[in-house]
């Protein structure tokens, strides 16, 4: 029987389910592949508050993770309490003390995937985190493995569970985003600080991970242009959907002339599209890939049990290759693509979809597309719902392909012209 | 530089997609993987009409395999041809020379994988088989390595593209089976001899190959229960339609009562299930497991490229593990579950929609009734579309749930009946 000594740091609502997990499935685990994981050590911050269930008495708990880091029989850190530190400390150390490591944190390795993975290349020791986008979803291994050799041309993903809940209740029950936070708050699908869920940055790390697997790049996260869904206000929602359109935020990685385009943000896209009809907590991630063609994965990309079944594939994976020296994945995974740059945000080009407030004055709609034509963009439609004389109503427009710059000037424009009373919303469509 | 010599056994179409694939991806796997897979020999009955475009002047070219599975410098043997034989000697011999087998080859698998993996895991040798199902969909390694550890309640897949093409053509644009089937032929989706594919026999195959990843047992194909889609007629898509339901082809196992349900048939579904919007070739496979949740994966799981592109992802994890003397994944493939037994199909349960010719006189439908009644069926709601005196009408009917045996003998006793001209269509739906 191989035998693996685990240390868990971090025993939340995800340890707690990887506890669990392992514990239903520990014949299974034993039969199925010979391997035993014995939880030798659990760190966390309130051990008071710990529920032994399903835990020998033999593990120990602690709250300094250095009894962790530093137990030389300890084969694998389990790392799980999120955010930058102590969490890199506690990878480099356990990487340097020869443990391999299994981990859910994906701000983390959106800062420093290629130092951790550097590390761990040099101590031929692994580094596994299926978790840390979509949950138990084998995206991580489907990127990494299952389609090695395959080209990317992009990758579409809506992998935050929060905001696509909020999204879609706005949608479906045709309410406000203040009132779909708390829907979602009230369930237990975001956090009481939900920042980094609407801002989009959790989807930002997230889609840094998926641009060094997919396409061997570490990006400084400052380079992923991210925009979160606060000010999506339902009368967008109602205007996509008029225009057999949905709107999901996005993450997005793509190639095109040879730059590769990284950003998070508010997108349309057609009704009928896959991506469309996730709806809810779930995930799912689009990957446009020669020669295997387009690849979807679709799943619960969130909740305690599902992150849990990513971690317990991890060590699975992991102890199935513990007697090999090398850690080939984390190797290949170290290695850039030397020549691919980033494309600047200014740079990438879209059709967009316009909302503002405007008094409803004659004129006002040639004063419009006169700044915007001055700027090359040309309209494809206009809608103005409510006419009422010297009062404020909504114009949704809907222009023909535009560069992000061109359209950014012309919205700082128009947003300083007085009939406007404010400040444009501006929504890209994304055509895959 | 991990260099692997192959030997190619099969250069048809997606043979010649492995090598213009391998050829076009040659330095990327170099400088990614540190690999260098260099084609040695090339077996195929018909050397002659070989293309040699991308092959190096030292690829030997061959039509006898024994040249390949017996050469002591081929690590890995590469068998496209498909068929019982002679790919399972070609297969067992390489084994047995101490080589590594890549397989597209679901009908091999689906009758000896146990003897095959059993001879891998003795001789330490591995056997990569991701294009035998979904192609290049990674939904072999989803199984077995990215959903390690997890209990699987369910699978159930589209994962024929041609009869897949074939109903969805039948219900975009309202035709007959033999003229979707001979538009499918015509666009090359369908072989001249379809057999294969529209009998769901090639959907056993790929089902038998998913049930021992997910449930750990090598079954009997004549125990999968097989029923293909000649005999859909567009009637009862639009019959289905008018009840918001579609008809797959699905492939089934599922566990139930402790027993694993095993089978391919037409089946109704709703309309919002992710799987009834898998249209033409497309595949999707969707899995519900403890305790990640629902799992789809989805995309082209047919053609010459996106096949290749599952060859060339199990040469790469081949290449990966290629320093390891185990080969860990048979090791554990070869391990049965050893309690689980497959269900009867007379003991399995659904709603069923039968539909049958009858002549249109008065009190037939209260024999009918009669009859299923006796049996325990009890009719949900019945449709008779014309009503033409002393001429036959089609009757459409959906049951409430029933043992499929009773449904059987029903029947049976109803097509025994004079008033009765055509045997009775029955389609199982599936609740999920």
């Amino acid at each position: 029987m191989n035998k693996l000594n685990v240390g868990l740091i971090g025993f939340g609502v995800v340890g707690s389910g990887v506890v669990k997990f392992l514990t239903e499935r520990k014949k299974f685990i034993a039969r199925k592949f010979d391997t035993e994981f014995v939880i030798k050590k659990i760190c966390d911050r309130n051990i008071r508050a710990i529920n032994r269930t399903g835990l020998s008495k033999s593990t120990v708990f602690t709250t300094d993770y250095n009894n962790v880091i530093n137990d030389s029989e300890i084969d694998v850190v389990v790392e799980l309490i999120g955010g930058l530190k102590p969490a890199e400390e506690i990878m480099m150390t356990s990487l340097r003390n020869g443990k391999h490591v299994v981990t859910a944190n994906k701000e983390l390795l959106a800062h420093k995937g290629k130092e951790l993975f550097t590390e761990g290349k040099e101590r031929h020791r692994d580094i596994y985190f299926e978790a840390s986008v979509g949950a138990g979803i084998p995206i991580i291994k489907s990127i990494a493995e299952g389609l090695a050799g395959n080209k990317f041309n992009g990758v579409y993903g809506i992998i935050n569970g929060t905001s696509n809940f909020i999204l879609s209740e706005m949608t479906k029950n045709e309410c406000t985003f203040d009132y779909a936070l708390k829907e979602a708050q009230q369930r237990g699908y975001a956090e009481s600080n939900p920042t980094l869920d609407i801002s989009g940055m959790d989807s930002a790390h997230k889609l840094a991970v998926l641009i060094f697997l997919a396409f061997g790049k570490f990006v400084d996260i400052k380079d992923v242009y991210t925009e979160g869904i606060s000010h999506i206000t339902h009368a967008d929602i109602e205007y996509a959907q008029s225009l057999n359109l949905t709107i999901k935020l996005l993450a997005i990685a793509k190639k095109s002339d040879d730059r590769l385009e990284a950003r998070v943000h508010p997108t349309l896209i057609p009704k009928n599209h896959p991506l469309a009809s996730v709806n809810g907590v779930f995930n799912a991630l689009l990957l446009d890939t020669y020669p295997t063609g387009d690849v979807l994965l679709y799943g619960q990309g969130a909740g305690q049990m599902s992150a849990a079944g990513g971690v317990i594939s991890d060590l699975i994976n992991l102890a199935l290759r513990h007697k090999l020296k090398s850690a080939a994945r984390i190797e290949s995974l170290v290695k850039e693509n030397p020549t691919l740059k980033l494309k600047k945000m200014d740079d990438i080009e879209a059709k967009f979809y316009i909302r503002f407030m405007a008094i409803d004055k004659p004129g006002i709609l040639s004063v419009i597309s006169g700044i915007l034509g001055k700027h090359g963009i040309s309209i494809a439609s206009v809608t103005q719902k409510i006419h009422k004389r010297s009062s404020a109503v909504p114009v949704f427009m809907l222009t023909h392909p535009a560069k992000e710059k061109k359209i950014r000037l012309a919205l700082e424009k128009i947003s300083r012209l007085a009939i406007v009373r404010s400040d444009p919303v501006a929504i890209r469509m994304e055509k895959f």
